[in-house]
Formats: structure tokens, sequence, C-alpha cells
């Protein structure tokens, strides 16, 4: 497993989703779920990065894990999902400014994520008074977008869950590309 | 041959050619041709991840095959073509939104691609039923582009085919930034 | 130590925030500082490149450290910072010509940096002439800009002041993208 | 010798100051010189991609030198220089088409290059043309650019003429991203 969140991170930092400390990842096994520890660098996680914690009850490496511990725990309790992946996309996030929702207008995009919904009125809202809003519209549309913040994306794989967040980005930096030029690529939802 | 699709896999994928999942490769062998598996992250190709199937033949292989096979073997079937590789360079789909066709304005894009077709007028149109045309003007060009897609290249070799794929969405990328600024480079075709 | 050193410089080349041998990094041991040298280059420092002199006293080595040493010097004298990052972070340059200072739009960067000094309103200024204020500033805010050429940040740690910095610049692109479609994110001083 | 090439063909390309055969390195040896071979890929020079040759007199390997051996040549004919990089800055050659000379912003980009000539009108000029222009202006200024094409840079070393290379691009891009807010840094030559 070690393994599998090496790449994802490895990947997320090296395409520039996430900081030198930001985001975090996490699986579900059972009752249980392993996630990022608070502030891992994900472009090189180690052994002790991993912390494993109840979905519902606390453990004692609880207090190590991501601060945003409780809205994957949301996530696991109310969907399907086994993975979740957060990052911080820059095209994303700076798109979350100024659209209501994300309309891939890239065929890749379009294919996977027909629509994505971005949450969060006001940047000050703290992100675990949003994890019910999250765990509801994520088991819709597998990635939402949280405004000035970043992105959570799920899946039965963690890869999975990264691949929809790469594709999340380069959707929206086509968007961006094209709105910096004013031209509407004319995508509406499918 | 599987070093071959290795470095050229990792090249588009560290330049931000493919996505985590996206684009896919494929060499001409006689009567049969290697494509990368439906779904592989050329980033870090293995083994397992190249199907090789007949140009007009299935085998028991070719549900594995990448998703855009037919396009692959329609190419093979019509132009004297070796390599085939399929990328969704950022730039260039943002110019195929913009553009009738690429006239790369810098001296290494113009010498070895002085017009680059665009297709595909509805982004919801199938790419299947674009094959015969990509094969027909893939022929001329070397390098095409399907709007809201991506890329498709060919040659003799699969590093060639790579190489001009980059030279298109280097070239793409300075028309951007011209016509960003409001700046006509003046090219026109040769 | 050295191994700190290069993961560190290492970062901040891959992300573009120094040039082949722009930038700097050093660590306060007592009454001793460890620089790098002249001209290293941050992204394949070796043991060679660190140098080591005295926070108010020179060594043979000291003229070998790097050009900036005086401002490093003069950031321990009077704070408590135990290490500075000093890089040249592109988006943070640029908007250093537009704003008065970097106020993050972003939660990430709003949390760690709620504002951002930007000094020197001439770019001819020598940085030692300046050294007295980013002295002052780093104190209170960790991170400061300097106009036209790049920023300091402090920590107890030199991985803290990496993250700072790839923060800053972060926020900094995110400003940078909203303002080139004219959009203002809103966000005021915490 | 081999690793130094390595070194800074691999900085160009990943830093995309080259695409995947662009740009050619060479240094002066006594009467010869040392330069890459034609269409060599930057980023993963071997040995057989180095070609030695005459600097007045042809040799066996000649032509398998870079199409723009003569160049080189015709540098280190006319300077002191020991060393050349050519290669295909973005930002630097998107600039090319706007600016008349680049006179960087940034205090690196000053105190390096306090002014880069642009040579060349008409992108269908041969760059053989232009060499004796190159050769001149290179001597006082180590970097030129050429206009729709690319940067030559010049040093003793082959590390300083490409740590010019880099700083260029970066006061390229600098300069470009104000232009694109419509911000006049307002630095004119040292």
């Amino acid at each position: 497993m070690l393994s599998q969140f090496q790449a994802v991170g490895q990947g997320l930092f090296t395409q520039g989703l996430v900081s030198a400390q930001g985001g975090n990842l996490s699986v579900k096994l059972g009752e249980h779920l392993v996630i990022t520890h608070r502030g891992s660098p994900l472009g090189s996680i180690q052994e002790g990065d991993l912390v494993q914690t109840g979905i519902t009850k606390n453990s004692r490496a609880t207090p190590l894990a991501s601060t945003e511990l409780e809205v994957h725990r949301c996530i696991y309790k109310n969907t399907s999902a086994l993975a979740v992946v957060h990052a911080h996309p820059p095209y994303a996030v700076a798109l979350s400014f100024t659209e209501e929702e994300i309309v891939p207008c890239d065929v890749e995009g379009r294919t996977l994520l027909p629509r994505v919904p971005i949450l969060g009125a006001d940047i000050e809202v703290k992100l675990e008074e949003l994890a019910d809003e999250i765990a509801r519209l994520i088991g819709e549309h597998k990635v939402i977008l949280i405004r000035g913040h970043g992105s959570f994306a799920v899946s039965q794989l963690l890869e999975e869950a990264y691949y929809y967040t790469v594709v999340l980005e380069r959707s929206c930096r086509l968007r961006y590309l094209l709105k910096a030029l004013d031209v509407d690529p004319g995508a509406s939802p499918i």
C-alpha cells in the first residue's frame, strides 16, 4: 500500500497539484482508514507518513492524521468510496472564483467528469462545516471543488481518484486558457 | 521495443502532453501492431501495458487495446506510417477552439510542420467516425489535431512521431502567448 | 545537514523557484551559520557548496559565501529564525511590481501567510541596504518579498522556510491568474 | 566532458528550453570544437551524440554535426568564447516578436544580462546568413536572441552559458507576465 501512496503523492507533487506539504490521501480498509500524516510531504511519502485510524472511532494515532480527517471519514460513512484524494490544483482553484460549476470542454474531461460542483461561498468557512455537503455531492460526481481551496476526488482505487484529479486540472487549465482569450468553447453539460 | 515505448511515454507525461492515463502509442510490425493497453499510464509503461493485435484481424488481446485502436488501424491501412503517437497537448487543444489550422511561427515548427489541420467541428462526434479523414490528412501532414481532444502524429519511428508532437505543442504555446498579447506573428503557410 | 540542503535546493529548482545558480539557503548553528556557496546551483548541491562562517565574525571561508550573506546574518542577529530560504519565485516577483503587499486568497496561503510585505521601491537599491528592514519585517511575517528580486522566508527548520516559499508562489500564481482575467477574489487581510 | 554536456542538456530539456531534439551545445578545444550531433536529444545525451570537428577545417565527422555548426564556428573564430549554448526558450521567443531588445527588469537578469539584442527581422532568413552578426553582437552581450527561433549564449564554461540562457528565459517570462497585465515595469537599460 505504501508504494501506491508514494506513486500517487509523487504524481500530484510533480504535476504541481499540491504544494510541499498540502493535500492528503486516504484509503478505506473495512472499518478503518489509512490516511497521510498531518503536513506530510506528498512528493516524498515515507512509511511514517501513513496513519491508521477508525472511520467512526478514534485510535491513539488519530491526532497525527491529516487535519482533513473528518472530511475523509464523512465521505467513507456516506458513500461507497474506497479511496479519497484531496489536492490543490491551481487552475481548478482559479476557476473556483469565476464559475458556478466546472463543465469540461475537452473530450477526456467530458467523458470522465461531465460536471464538477463547486462548494463554499466564502473561503473563511471551515472545511469541516462542509463535510456533509461534500459527501453528498461527491457520491454523485466523483470530484468536487471547494472554492479557494482545492479538490476532493473519490473512487474504488487511489490511482483512479488521482487520475480524476489530474483530468479536472487539465480541463480547468483548458477553460482558463480559453477564458483568457475571451473564447467561449460553447460546451454545455452533457 | 518496450524501452522505446517507455522513453516516449515518459517524455509525453513529464512534458504534460498526456494526463495520468490519457493518450496512446503504437508501432506497426508487418500485419500486426503493438499498442498501449486501454487506460495505461504513459508515464510509467510496464511490459503488461503493451498489447499485440492484427491491423485487420482481431486477436484475443484486441479488447485490451486502447479505445482508439480503430484510428491507429485505419492510419496503418491507409498510409506508410510505422508509428503513431496520440496525445492531449494542452496549448494545441486550446488553439483547436480558435483556429482553422495551426501554422507555426517559430523556425523549428515551420520547418517540421508547415501546416497542421484541425478536424472535428463538434466535440460530441465519436473519434471512430473521423478515422478515415484522420488517415487521409495525416498521410500528407504528419500531424493533425482533433478539436477539443488532441493530436495524432505519424512517422517511421516512434521517437520521431513523439518529436513532432512536442514541436506542435511548443509552436501552439508560442502562438497562444502571442495571441494573449494581441500580437499577430504575421506568419502565413510556407 | 547536507541532505536537508539538497532536498530543499532540489525542491526549489524543480519547481522553478530559483534559476540554475540563483537563490541561497542557510541554517544557524549557535554563533555560526552554514550557507550555500556563492553561485552554487541549488538544484544539485554538493558538500563543497556549503560554507560555514560566523554570524558576527568572519572566517577564512567568508568570501566564498553567498553574496547575500549579510542579509542572512542580519536576520539571525535580529530574529529567532534558525533557517533562511532566499528564492526567486516568478509569479511572486511579477506581483511585486503590481501590489503593495501580497494577501493570499487561497486557504493554504491565508492560513500560513495572511500578509506578505513587499520591500524595495527601486530595483537599483542594493539588497544590503534593505537588510535591517528585511530583518524587522520577517520576524513578524515569516516571508517577505523584495520588489523585482525575490523572497526571503524564515523558520526554525529549513524545510518549513522552504514550504512557506512554495506556498507564497502558489498564492501569487493564483492571484496572477485571477488578475489576468480581471477577477477580484475579494479577499482582504484576515 | 560528456557529463558536462549531459548535465547542461538535461537542465535545458527539463526546464522546457529545448524540445525533444532542438538546440545544440559546443565547447572549443584549441583548433577543434566538440558539438552535439544533428538532431540529438539534449535531454539524454549519449557518448555517440558528441561530434568533434575543426573550427576552420572539416573532418570526416563534420556532416554529423548539428545543422548550426557554422554559427558555432563563426562565434569561436571571432570571439574569445570557449562554450556555446543554443536553445529555444519559449518566453524569450515570444518576446522576440514584440520587442526590439530584451531589457530584464529583475535583479538577477539585470546584473548578468543588462541588454539582450534581437536579430533577424524575418523568420524566413537562414541562420547561416546571420552568423557574422551573431558573432559580432554576442562578443559584447554574452547572449543574443534570433527572432522566432531561439537564443545563443557564450562563456568560458558550458555551465555558465547555460546559466545565462536560464536567466534570459526567466527575465523574459517576467516581462511577459507583466506585459499580459499591461504593466510597464519601468526598467530601462542600465
